[in-house]
């Protein structure tokens, strides 16, 4: 996320060609046309607004915690997004099996691991899911410095792990352990939103339903967030006004958009 | 809700005089006089936007799904909702004891089967909240195809399990299996915003909390419902925009309103 | 809270030089630069915007209610909020080891005992969060009455349970025992919108992190959030687009808002 929040010019022009742009909008059009349903077991506090957010892309949305619905649950959706915001009994249970699940029947699934840095039972939790091999990991970087030890080598800590890392932050990074990209898009007020990282990592999840490469997905994804964000930036009067404007922006967000104000490299 | 989102004049001269802008303005006006008290069980991704809506229309929103507590605030409201979105463990407890205590309390009570469609352990825990019959059964089409069999004979269906059903969609239908009622109203935007059905179910709990006829009660509800959906259709910029500008139109919605907008046949 | 809505200018000329507008404006600057941790434990329709209100107001929140986290999340807080709204297994089981953590640590913890007087168990419970002393119990009057017993008499209550209590409604009253306050802010739109007490005592939790006198730091939030509340109620059109209003002038308060609108006897 962009610290000044003010909008220069992008540039795109990364020498990724598949993170170009039209590349970008092309994936963001398949996303919309294929509607794929994503399963988001997260956080009491993110659960309406990663909702919204999935919709608001064109995702479908399910968030359901009960263990014994988590298998038909997974058995219908594209992407799985396992949040570790708020770990109350239900969730601890469902995200096992949900893993399990995602697993068994080759879905991509995304961890956030939220305030690891805050709990050690969360943090031995989280251990035990990363060790899973989720197809990607978001973190920002006191969660990620918890959990990866060495989070200043993102693409080592990729091979490492054997998933697309993306550190999030003023500049985001996204590795593979062989391709990395940084996104310097987003606002401020996203920062002063609850739940803006944790829905974000739910749209990734999305963009990971309908693009196989989950380097490409992750970072479009990224890049397609921090252009919202700085879209809406543009328009909110505050805090309060900035969740419908993003929700706005990410909507109708477009080629020319992407082209306006992607900033990869 | 109407796939078009465009507004042509209403046409409510539906030979139903119950289901006229006046009587349903009337109506409305009851409900925010008589500030009916909802208890509403709901999913986690709804119960904000619930509460909201149901204070935007005037009524009285409560939300508490401890075991030990149900009992006291089923005493005190008038109206229960049980929506089936989210089945953890202490609403899976709650949800048969809220029931019971409506039955004994003489209250109506209004069932959502969310995504009944999806989980077998669910549609099992639907039917056994269908056979003690609530005032009225609210679903969309997966939903009643899957715990109605044959939803396409819905008066047939009201008579068999002895409840006004409400199937909704682009078009919704209404019968207590002797009238049925057509309404044609809503918005796009309406299927980009998560717990609109949710909350619409709650708004029809809380006019079968002022009028005593289920079947009007519900046609009634959901016609306010799609008017306040057209009405923010034609003011908010998209998804995010779209859920303030549809309690505003709901909490100013008038018989001006209703004679302009409904489409109720 | 005013009940008419209706801005008049204020006149936060007390007698209490210490809730001057530029005393209440300093305060808000330190809760802003400071940025503390207030740790939320509170029910599942206040917890979204619980967060967002925090935020805007420049704290930092988190939510978690898993009984083998609690410890640690208040460990890192600057202040505890427990709210009974909803009192699911997991909170009951959470809310006594965080307020024994609280006390352990000697951090400031508010109380917000919602709904006590809808329902036996719980009022039973929040008798036993009340005998730990809490350092502030905030209430409507209908709890306050349930709760406090004469709740006419404010600075009785106080020094009888030791601690600050607040009593909110068209006219807020806040004692220590040997202090009073009485507010006058607030909109009408406040009521309209579901959790608005609830997040206003989180409020209270976050001055009550950088202000050790309880007293203050609770009629500087109340002021706070009457305030904002005004000046979103000019310009909402309706209690959908109030919240996020509300949020935007919590966001720009300053004292220049405070000296134009604030009035405290």
């Amino acid at each position: 996320m962009d610290a000044t929040g003010l909008h220069t010019p992008g540039h795109a022009t990364s020498g990724q060609p598949d993170l170009s742009p039209s590349a970008m909008a092309a994936r963001l059009e398949r996303l919309r046309a294929a509607k794929p349903r994503v399963h988001a077991i997260t956080n009491n506090v993110a659960q309406n607004f990663t909702a919204n957010l999935l919709l608001a892309a064109g995702a479908l949305p399910s968030t359901t915690i009960a263990p014994d619905e988590i298998f038909h649950f997974i058995a219908r959706a594209d992407a799985l997004l396992v949040n570790l915001g708020t770990l109350d009994t239900d969730r601890r249970a469902a995200i096992p099996m949900a893993i399990a699940a995602a697993e068994a029947q080759s879905k991509p699934w995304v961890l956030d691991p939220v305030y690891v840095d805050a709990s050690p039972p969360r943090l031995a939790f989280a251990r035990q899911c990363l060790a899973s091999k989720p197809t990607l990991l978001r973190a920002n970087a006191a969660e990620g410095a918890t959990l990866l030890g060495n989070a200043a080598d993102i693409p080592g800590a990729a091979q490492r792990h054997g998933c697309v890392i993306a550190l999030t932050g003023v500049r985001d990074m996204v590795s593979d352990g062989t391709r990395t990209a940084h996104i310097d898009n987003g606002h401020v007020l996203m920062a002063r939103v609850t739940a803006m990282g944790c829905a974000g990592t739910a749209l990734i999840a999305a963009f990971s339903a309908i693009e196989s490469d989950a380097y490409l997905a992750t970072a479009t994804a990224l890049v397609v967030l921090g252009v919202a964000g700085e879209m809406a930036g543009e328009r909110a009067s505050g805090p309060g006004s900035f969740p419908a404007a993003f929700l706005d922006a990410l909507a109708g967000l477009d080629e020319a958009a992407l082209t306006d104000y992607a900033k990869v490299s």
